[in-house]
């Protein structure tokens, strides 16, 4: 069995505050005590808070092609501008959406930039600038209070192409290895299984979002029971595609 | 509060078993009693396998466009007529990879056909041809003998543009909302959330494949504690996106 266990008294985080110590106490106050099997899935805003990736647009002005963009994408010219600084190429712009490439690699809407739960009418979030290395800190930070490796997943919603609905993916991950690999394994009818690597880190933080919802102020969740012995990789590492490789590019 | 708790005992399913049956047996066999906030989870194969959706690769007969794209699939003629018997179109045909709409409205990897736990060496399964109803008559026939409305989704592996590994997604559902809609309230800014629909019945079903596994033999899992009071809706209506709304086609 897993559990699903969300950090519920997690305070407004703003930059320079320290996610390890938030969690630590946010679990002392639950009594949650740390076990082998937990892994931590924390989201992309709180993080990013902390690490002071806010911008007021109103500091912000636009280039040219921002203010071109801005009126295909229903986005301002100064939003749009600072999703055009997270992105190496824009990948489309139609119908009122703007997807991109960010400078992590992801493929995502906006570059990641985003208002919501954000305070002042004209601040955005955008995604921390290395998210391996902001779990990886949290990750031993943790370990330094408890004495217990916490693999940590860092995630954002993300839409699809061709589903309705966006779901929570994992941005950035420490401790855990983002792919299970069944290649090689035999099945049922002992066939090796030809091509079967699962995103477990996806699924971990997919998991996660059923509890932390978008509204409940729970950005983090501990999912607990989770048996994953291969702790090694991060998402820059195993989960992006290099372009070249995909068929729908 | 989630929790996640496998069905163990649930016995190789052949053509003309009852599912429902077989579900309400293992829930018994582990004196697991359904409550209202229960939501099951359930492997495409072996809803595929109790209703017959296997094939002979033996008995089949390709046509030439099926020899022609095996040449470049890597797949046998045979496996390549199967696949196209199942989609409306191939969007790729490449690099060993076979990318196609099913009949459904699914875009995946070989129009969902695969032979891993599959008897047979020569057998593949194909995807239900309504797994919506699939999940609608496995919900009613538990309802019959528990009382409890008990929501199913159905589920199968896809690969993703993007991102490496697959994750579970799915394909039918009965008794829930594939989408959970924020648009109109408020974050904890109170502003109102302009776009935000998440595609709950994906992350539920993301979350069952921590537990099902490939090789575990657990096809059925039970996500307990969700809360999700809307009922409507099932994979066809609310999750596929029609031709020409899709930016990635």
């Amino acid at each position: 069995m897993i559990q699903l266990i969300g950090l519920t008294e997690i305070p407004e985080i703003n930059e320079g505050h320290n996610i390890s110590e938030v969690i630590v106490a946010a679990l002392a106050r639950q009594e949650i005590v740390l076990d082998q099997t937990d892994v931590l899935v924390i989201a992309q805003k709180i993080v990013s808070k902390s690490e002071g990736r806010l911008v007021n647009l109103q500091e912000i002005l636009p280039s040219e092609k921002a203010i071109q963009l801005a009126k295909k994408s229903g986005h301002s010219p100064q939003h749009m501008e600072v999703i055009l600084r997270e992105a190496t190429n824009v990948l489309r712009c139609e119908n009122g959406v703007v997807i991109t490439r960010t400078r992590h690699g992801f493929i995502c809407a906006n570059s990641g930039v985003d208002s919501s739960n954000v305070p002042g009418g004209s601040t955005v979030c955008l995604l921390p600038i290395d998210p391996d290395l902001s779990a990886k800190k949290i990750s031993l930070g943790i370990t330094l209070s408890t004495n217990v490796n916490l693999p940590v997943i860092i995630c954002d919603t993300f839409g699809r192409p061709w589903r309705n609905g966006a779901i929570n993916l994992a941005i950035g991950s420490w401790g855990i290895n983002p792919l299970r690999d069944y290649r090689g394994e035999l099945d049922s009818e002992g066939i090796s299984l030809k091509s079967t690597q699962i995103a477990v880190v996806d699924e971990l933080a997919c998991a996660a979002e059923l509890i932390m919802n978008k509204l409940d102020r729970v950005p983090a969740v501990l999912v607990r029971g989770y048996i994953n012995k291969d702790r090694s990789g991060c998402i820059r590492e195993s989960m992006l595609r290099k372009e070249g490789e995909d068929l729908f590019l």
